[in-house]
């Protein structure tokens, strides 16, 4: 069989991830991981040869398609645009308000060297944006809602971190029970943030820390966490090791809506995800398939989930698709 | 804003259903249904022309698609080759043993005549076939499962209807809560027909009809019931009108697995319907502005949910689609 090969350009956890996920995929090899560090210090959990940034010119002809596995915040906006000039690219840039400038600029490029650059891939943007696109047109009259969790945000562990006296922390996104139930019973609530999701941290502080001060901090912190219910625990470093030290997340996308006679329908996607990179990277696996099909058959340019029709992601041939899962 | 002309061809319950969907999109208009019956003794639930089938050809360059609404015993491996060569076409085609040869039937003749026929749209074959074909791409190694109901099977209903004794009947199949809690724990079982779903079957039986021979005959009846726990309730022809009137639907497709470290992933799509022809023919006026689209950019032949990328199905522009639902 003809193998898909890949870089990996980024090696944190969705690196790692995609180089598992390669390893389920019959089609797939990795050929190299690229790194900004020094590639003698990067210890890969498959053996795989590891090159510096500037060495991907010398793979030209040798790797089909680069996952980029930076960060959306400053590694894919500067990267995208100049590694799609060399090669098919996969991204899974996630800065919600800056994609349509990002489309553009990779758009750009990519025609201009020939090449296919697939952006916003993953689950959210990615396969959440599928299903409110697919749900939105099955059923034109009707309401959309996106829950996310039980699972943990980065950003906002990260935000929790930067309070004076904390030492470490872990935050889970939490929907409410009460919001979900008050969709699926089709009254297409308008509901607040506060009654969609709420904030669960687990900190571990300071030794003589002020735990009340952290607290309020905490909660009344705009925009991450003044919105929200917030519950703030403190525990040990060592709880925080034994029972927060994965990185589990999922969610909710529903739509609630009738015809014209007043029929109700409820269409419902959900994940629960024992690791979120590790979805994440298997996803965008998939959508390295589907680039390096997309180029075969001459496509050049920007595309997002909803530009790629379903049958280029899956391994079987189309004769096979229609046999088995249609 | 220029309308998308649609065509209905066949008038049950799926035909109605299409004339109100269209409706609830502001860029479709139905032109006119087309019936085999005398058309003056066709009322339709709004105000619409109706012509006799041999009248298509007048309409060509009046209507863009023509969604066919007929059987799939029958009707449509009868019609859709016809129709194709004067129209684009969307179908509901749900024979999944013959789907390979209707496929390539629809397909020649689409390409001959250089129109776009979508085959086999709806939930299952349609949405759910989406579900199914991106989970597995997502996560190549797992186990997919597909559930249905609770809803009424109108093959099931016709078949009791059958049975000597009987004057009317309606047949929910029932998807196993047990077995829907198995799968989403992540055991990946074995299930059987019968750990799947059951069949509940309300049955009105003819004055002195024998009650015990009836339901045995039902629950023997081998390829629809024999295979399954199946529950007989006899009611009365008041009862069936006032409790089971409806035609509801639903179900799931899951996606059970686990990455190469072993982290495990639940993937699930569900959807309940007040009214099962009502939603599909809200899924196949989607579709037909995707048949209207890919048209106009040059694409011929047969077409399922597989090949059209769900960009086409949306009526909001691409960047529009970027900036709100990606």
């Amino acid at each position: 069989m003809e193998k898909i090969r890949i870089g990996i350009v980024g090696y944190g956890n969705l690196g790692r991830g995609v180089q598992y996920a390669a390893t389920q995929n019959e089609d797939m090899e990795v050929v190299a991981v690229f790194t900004r560090r020094d590639p003698a210090a990067v210890k890969t959990v498959l053996p795989v040869k590891v090159e510096k940034m500037d060495a991907m010119a010398d793979y030209v002809g040798k790797i089909d398609v680069m996952i980029l596995c930076g960060g959306s915040a400053t590694d894919l906006p500067k990267q995208s645009a100049e590694v799609v000039r060399l090669f098919d690219t996969v991204d899974s840039f996630d800065t919600h308000a800056h994609i349509p400038e990002y489309f553009d600029r990779l758009d750009a490029a990519a025609k201009e060297a020939g090449h296919v650059g697939a952006m916003s891939i993953g689950w959210d943007p990615g396969l959440f944006s599928l299903a409110r696109i697919y749900f939105g047109s099955a059923l034109s009259q009707g309401k959309t809602y996106t829950f996310w969790g039980k699972g943990v945000s980065q950003g906002h562990s990260d935000a929790i971190r930067r309070v004076p006296g904390v030492k470490d922390a872990r935050q889970y996104t939490v929907p409410v029970e009460e919001a979900l139930r008050r969709v699926r019973s089709g009254e297409e609530p308008a509901l607040t943030t506060r009654e969609k999701h709420t904030r669960e941290c687990y900190v571990v502080a300071e030794e003589g820390a002020d735990l009340a001060r952290i607290e309020r901090d905490i909660k009344t912190m705009p925009d991450y966490f003044a919105d929200y219910d917030t519950t703030v625990h403190f525990i040990s470093e060592e709880e925080l090791q034994r029972d927060h030290a994965g990185i589990p997340h999922g969610g909710f996308v529903l739509r609630s809506g009738r015809s014209a006679t007043g029929s109700r329908f409820l269409m419902e996607f959900s994940l629960k995800l024992d690791s979120n990179p590790e979805f994440t990277s298997s996803v965008l696996v998939a959508y390295a398939r589907a680039v390096y099909r997309l180029h075969k058959e001459g496509k050049t340019g920007a595309v997002t989930a909803f530009d790629v029709a379903p049958k280029y992601l899956c391994p079987l041939s189309e004769a096979e698709q229609r046999r088995t899962l249609l």
